[in-house]
């Protein structure tokens, strides 16, 4: 077993708050005295997931504890998610079913085994107890909690505060994530930043039962390729963990230095002070970025991919880059034209918006069959497949039958087939 | 079966207040044309019940539909009260046993059937259906009512404002109130002018569950034998329907004039019309009020104790008031002495409190075997029994060894024994 020290510093990697400082060390320093693992509990929802490197974050702190030998109970909501939207006002959240579930929990397993060691996982389904609770025992847990209190979480203040409608029901949603913890008596819980609130109702719901409250840690929101917004798929700027080997370590290679780091802190395993030391060589010029960068991308690739692929990828991505060969295995899209350039860079998912791809074909980023396209007001070099409609400066259309590769920026690639 | 305008004003009579009126004649003219009863739901607190005339109000109402035809089910609350304090920070309010409920309801039914027909009347425990409901289908009733309207309600409302604490389980309570009356498709549910919001909580229920919201009626707070508060044991300003047949008759024949025809309206079948021709009556001196009192006292002892006990009961009344006999059979207080008398009243009933007991001897309503006290300042009369201690006006004192008669203006006796 690890000493306390080094369970802490790789415990606290990357965390953004840790309530309180001195209960961890408690228990850890009683942990190894008795030679007892502790229970950590991390809860997610049974919805179909679609996992990308922002949720590997908490599951890479999930991979901390187990790695020091602790227990990891990885729980999945189904109680709320079979009873779908109870006051059946929204149509687009109808209970799933039992199968359904399964089939999530599935796929959330495949997704999250190339982190965790599905050895030492637990997996429960918190309908086993949720389920089995009565009305009066729901009314005994709800007899925990004041109304005020459960008012203060930021999301009910505000609607509260706008005259947004809060269902009584949602009130009771935080009580059984804090049921969980009672019921698995956890030590710890893990979550987003966002998630707060409800772990500091699970260390008050298990003091009201009798049990030793969890120590609660939040680990950051992962910020997004650009470095800015938080990665999500809806901003395009995410990696998703079930991505191609070389789409994957493309778009590790595109981050900037700064988020580089970012990204091996929560990313990874390395420890801080190796990081620490990484940074201050890059900014004495000992180390090269490009190197370490690399190495990230290779190491994430890794993870999801297995170490062959991760090699290959990092291949494909020099002879592209240093040499300038067009990928192979392109990803083709069929797309009916006549179509708008920007419009072809959104569906080919080379930019998250129509204004983000107006933006990159101006700043001279996009390549349509290796020739750049500058802004048409600035000396445009237009390749044999456009069309100029003269409909204002980005009119860039794609004909049927035209077949082009497009480039965008050095790193991100798609071939395009115009159909009619 | 009564016509419609008939069964409405049967219904109002007395009624606080009905919502809607509209929905009221259509469910009426619904029920006679179909030849099909209504349901009508009223509901009881299953801790143990001694009732006084205050809560005959509605009781009497019940009887109202029952001698209409209706259907009317009186439902014991026992499911909350089988909890107790959820939150088990209050020791006075333990759970009740099955027990203790079946023995509640039993004392019920003895003092509800002296005013309903036990024949007729439908008893459920609430606890048939609430405790058959899973979790999943309290969260669905809680996903039917917004945190926001539910905090309307008067009592929530001042204990938020005053930032007193709320337990999320009491936003419950409305909503179970509320279930039983889905469950029971109650077409009517009747409760005090305090139990508006819990009613009308009801009627929203009912709609989100697809029944058709029953119509709500509540009666008024009954004003005690004072005229001015409510009838409350606490206040001493109360008639038990459990009482004996003298103290009853004499306390009813106490009230005022105004508040005796408050009295035929809330605690007799009399009908409005004929309450109205009494009071033109009294005003124009056909009638004299002192019958139709006592034909009030008559009729209600009548109610709880027969009509045998009700003329006897007026016998004994008109010996004692008429001809100042001490009446028979008076209730003897053993009390230990030295005590002040202002205690005495206070024990031996007489007086709610010491200071209203010292303002009564002040007024010289208070007798010692047929003595009269004035106050020691106004040239006080006093009797064999009392010693004066100089303490102040009112340091009147008896002492161990007397036995003395107390009366209380025309009306109340008792009789009172001193001990060491």
């Amino acid at each position: 077993m690890n000493s306390v020290q080094e369970q802490l510093d790789l415990i606290r990697k990357g965390a953004f708050e840790i309530i309180s400082e001195e209960e961890l060390e408690q228990k850890l320093r009683r942990s190894v005295e008795k030679r007892q693992p502790l229970t950590v509990k991390v809860g997610f929802d049974p919805t179909a997931p679609d996992l990308h490197l922002g949720h590997t974050v908490v599951i890479r702190k999930m991979k901390h504890f187990q790695d020091l030998g602790h227990r990891v109970i990885f729980v999945i909501g189904d109680f709320t998610g079979m009873i779908g939207d109870p006051s059946g006002r929204s149509k687009t959240r109808p209970p799933l079913s039992p199968g359904q579930i399964a089939q999530n929990a599935e796929t959330y397993k495949k997704q999250m085994f190339k982190i965790l060691d599905p050895e030492k996982t637990i997996i429960e389904f918190n309908s086993r107890w949720l389920g089995a609770m009565s009305g009066q025992d729901w009314i005994r847990l709800c007899a925990k909690y004041t109304v005020a209190a459960m008012l203060k979480r930021d999301e009910f203040a505000n609607r509260f505060e706008d005259q947004q409608p809060i269902g009584i029901h949602e009130l009771l949603y935080p009580l059984a994530q804090a049921y969980d913890s009672v019921f698995l008596k956890a030590d710890f819980e893990l979550g987003g930043t966002d998630q707060k609130f409800n772990l500091l109702v699970g260390r008050d719901i298990q003091r009201e039962y009798g049990i030793e409250p969890q120590v609660i840690l939040t680990m950051p929101i992962l910020e997004g390729l650009d470095g800015v917004e938080k990665m999500s798929k809806s901003l395009g700027n995410y990696v998703g963990i079930e991505e191609d080997p070389e789409n994957m370590y493309g778009k590790i290679m595109s981050i900037s230095d700064e988020l580089m780091f970012r990204y091996y802190e929560l990313l990874t395993d390395r420890g801080q002070n190796e990081i620490e030391r990484m940074r201050k060589g890059v900014k004495s010029g000992e180390l090269h970025p490009m190197g370490l960068k690399q190495k990230l991308a290779k190491q994430i690739v890794s993870d999801f991919h297995g170490t062959a692929a991760a090699k290959s990828a990092a291949e494909a991505f020099a002879r592209t880059f240093q040499h300038g060969e067009i990928p192979k295995d392109l990803q083709v899209f069929d797309l009916k034209g006549p179509i708008a350039l920007v419009d072809v860079l959104v569906k080919a998912d080379l930019a998250p918006s129509r204004t983000e791809a107006r933006r990159l074909i101006q700043s001279g980023a996009v390549l349509l069959n290796r020739d750049k396209i500058g802004s048409v007001a600035h000396d445009l070099q237009v390749g044999p497949t456009m069309t100029q409609l003269g409909r204002g400066d980005f009119a860039l259309e794609l004909v049927p039958g035209e077949e082009v590769t497009i480039r965008r920026g050095k790193l991100r690639w798609a071939r395009v087939r115009i159909t009619s």
